[in-house]
């Protein structure tokens, strides 16, 4: 932490920040410059720097370290690669996940399913408990729902990822996803977050809707302070002034978090657009972007969805979106 | 919902339309007008309005009714008033709801509460479980906290308020609190929200971060339709691009909230702006664009507190907010 | 300039910045931190940070200096005071400005300052160049409008601000206003802000919808650079997710630029709003808030308004609103 | 435009608003619904909104037909291919734009010009105004940087495009450039944009900072409106939350433009991220989202360039790029 002393800070003010913050066990490191004396507070224990920013003196304070530590490339400069029973996460190749909102029937998992396997399609996804706005909405169909989905995943050897959405949910999805999903709403329920740091099944933790790079990865970290390593963090649209486009994905973040952490990162074009006709442009350009998937939402028969289906794809479509994704990995370096 | 078709929209494309919305239900009012012809649909089931604005021809949708009733002031013209032993709140009389952060020990909240208690204060805050964004920091006392927090409170003949996280706590927290809070984070966590509106006490629900006022009216439903009328509303700054201050406190929100439900609304300065010197002015502002309350953080020793300090105010800067909102409150025949 | 090396940065990577930095006429001082170097650059001539930032081994970059001086309470600590004819901005009272959104005729004018005359008015305003987003409504009377409006003006011995679009304005706007508007949308126009330096009589310089504080101060900057010292900056409103108002009005950054700035603040509740039934209990709030005044649509007939109608007072309705702010302005300390 | 009144609305309350749309010209539609009387206004003039929305009754008002005309692709259906001398933008190949930032030297733009040569750059960039946030920072050659880049363009066979701040240099820029480059500060500059609706020159618009689609599309109509049909959209990132990159390139707006109008757009990810090591991704994904060109800053030698060289690609970064990009544009259908 730096301490900025205001151009006309005294020497006693500067006195005062220097004792406050060794009685928290840091050293201080004085240094007077032309208008400012900036003082590095080095080695102590944490601190609410806003505290230092009320003394008097005090132009501005400088945090030096960021928050996480596990979640840093700086720590862990290597790619983070996730092994699932038929496929990966995070390596070369890139990872494409699919399937219907909600899971509705084995009848429309099971034909979903079937379309998705000719594309190759590795993870299936399907959601059994829905947080839906209104409390008059389709709910999800729960545990039977996760049922279905596993026999119909098996069936095709694909891999189930659905969403958590409460602690106590935790043990059921345990017995039937390969990954669990962290949905935007939670991504700071930090509770459920420590909860799931205690499993050993990946994590896909979505980016909450107003949540800064940095406390996406400061959420991944609480899961990882667990114990739990492999996060997969997906980019799934933030939101701002523009109404044309129910959120604004973010596909700056996806180089910004290469950067940053050694997580793989997917995208949702699906959730971030909700509609089905930008889901393809997005899709395309989050692979040429560099990131390392996506999760999209497809369906048998979307316009009989009981749930997003506008969102979703034809299965004809998330085809003909696989081949074109398909010339783009290569202009990366990967492999689709 | 009303259905604007293209400009250029073949009687073919009006036709489909009006075949999928009869499907579900609706009637359909078709008008002509110069450029577009606008199709009504009237009376149907829930629908995804975005499966008919993918149709051909179609322009836009506009939904007419709100998602929301039981909080609308539509069908509840006159304002809510909760009762509590000691006051109301949404009454003539403005509500003061003050306290620290975090529940630290008795001796704290004693002190706290005996300087409180001296300025008219009715309402305690003070926090047992915290949602902390590291993992690192103090997480609160829990039961202990609850224990200490509820024999200040009935010393002081004050109601108590404190923050429930997740729904195994709710039991708990029932034995000795008055008024549950629901956090900014958990503002869209329905199932909490769901089991809320089964209990018999007052919920304080804070506007989340990015939420929009149709949405948080939309989360005050569904703690409503489970029974529990008694919602009270909370606003606490949204995220903007200015990083001059922590949140940007939406003071326009107040009367908007006003016009459009009979619930309370209170505003919190202490969390929307993190800093001590920022609280008064915006304290000040919220009551006089019409606000029924204030929950504020108040320390007895705010630069020794485990949690927010730098934005608690001492007690003594809490009295001379106080007389400052006595006037304000006169200048919009309010009560303080 | 602080440059916070990474954790791992090599020695070599250390003197890469060290002699960049020197370079550009700075000294470098270096400090080594448990973690961190951090390496200050005093005394050199402007530096593009990025620059810095790509070097290998930098995590971060810190600016220790403001970019506006002139505009800083750091090296002006008493408040600016406005000196106008007839009143003061920036002073002990509150300064209140009002008139309609337009000038549209001798007749409305006088109408409107008869009105606002009885209520102590003493700055008229009125816009004789309109920036409207549609290329087919109502541009203003431009000059002949000026000439209106100054003659009204004079009659009730006030004093006659409006807006400023651009540089070839300038001359003709001299011969009749006080006071020279920059819109929201000139707030970064830089030319026009550098030729505003020039001349001798005060700017009111509204914030853009998008800028932060920090780049407001700059553009007042801007004009004080030139030499015209005379700025009073205008909160009218930020760009947010909200729907439900027309713009956010960031109340907090009246405060902020309090202690950030010497330059008067006033509000602008009528474009921040929008609509007519918020302008009061916002302009309330700015008050209570400290701000040193506002800027109010008032108009003798708003329904039939050729411009923002919507959002202008009757005069009545000032009336009442002038009553809460005279009681408002006593609880800080302010005359109205 | 509809009027949905209240569900509570009275009989004379849905009278008055009749009256008052037909004594602006429009006939009424009424019909009514379970909960709603909805009234179509047909016809008529310009009206205020708002001014209706005001009446008692009222629950709001929605806008059916869109502000912009001309720009839209529902009265112009196939794209707008604009021809310059030696390409075209908008039609199936890829348009590229490179250069610096601002012109600094004849050097400087023939060596940058030679190296984008052989990468098959048909048009170049160079600022000779620049608009600085700072009234230090270098502030463009003006005239005698015009003259240089066009001696270069022709030297290398390229057009030649660049930014124009004010009305007063559009003759002189008119003498020199083959694209007029309108800022994002400017897109709202009215004044501005009707007088390049004269000129017989392509017009790059930037979009604004923080505005909508809808308003960059009326910008586009207010060039259009003065006949000027020429128009070439570019997105360069709006401002959020996100404080991880500078803006946030709004790549959604792509596939959303393409849909609502019939103008080419390309994006320019070098002012949207402000890193050199972002340029790349980012220019990627708007290709792959199906952008008609893109607009990217190379310098010859970019650590000493005057401005934003931390943004801008060495000549071998853009060749590398430019082979990643021939691949993605195969994927779309389009000529690299």
């Amino acid at each position: 932490m730096l301490i900025v002393m205001k151009s006309m800070a005294t020497q006693d003010q500067i006195d005062v920040v220097i004792s406050q913050i060794e009685q928290n066990g840091f050293t201080a490191h004085v240094s007077k410059g032309d208008i400012h004396t900036v003082i590095g507070a080095v080695g102590g224990k944490t601190i609410d720097a806003r505290e230092i920013e009320l003394l008097d003196g005090v132009e501005k304070i400088v945090k030096i370290t960021s928050s996480y530590k596990l979640a840093s490339r700086t720590f862990h400069p290597e790619n983070t690669v996730i092994k699932l029973k038929n496929c990966e996460i995070g390596g070369k190749e890139i990872s494409m996940i699919a399937g219907p909102c909600s899971i509705e029937s084995e009848e429309q998992m099971d034909a979903t399913a079937a379309a998705l396997a000719q594309y190759g399609i590795k993870i299936l996804r399907g959601g059994a408990f829905k947080p839906r706005t209104s409390p008059y909405s389709f709910q999800g169909l729960g545990e039977e729902g996760l049922k279905i989905a596993r026999r119909v995943a098996d069936k095709y050897n694909m891999c189930l990822t659905s969403e958590v959405m409460e602690i106590s949910q935790i043990p059921l999805m345990l017995d039937y996803v390969d990954i669990m999903q962290v949905g935007a709403r939670n991504m700071q329920n930090f509770n459920l977050l420590r909860e799931l740091g205690h499993i050993n099944k990946p994590i896909l933790l979505k980016r909450g809707l107003c949540s800064t790079i940095e406390e996406w990865l400061m959420s991944a970290e609480y899961i990882m302070s667990g114990g739990n390593m492999d996060v997969i963090l997906c980019e799934r649209g933030i939101r701002t002034f523009e109404t044309a486009t129910r959120n604004t994905l973010d596909i700056s973040a996806i180089p910004v978090i290469k950067k940053l952490s050694h997580l793989p990162i997917i995208a949702d074009p699906s959730h971030a657009s909700g509609l089905r006709d930008k889901v393809a442009p997005l899709s395309r350009a989050c692979i040429a972007a560099g990131a390392d998937g996506l999760i999209i939402e497809v369906h048998n028969n979307p316009e009989k969805a009981l749930c997003d289906g506008a969102q979703s794809l034809f299965p004809n479509q998330y085809g003909e979106l696989s081949a074109q994704l398909k010339t783009i990995a290569t202009a990366v370096g990967r492999i689709f």
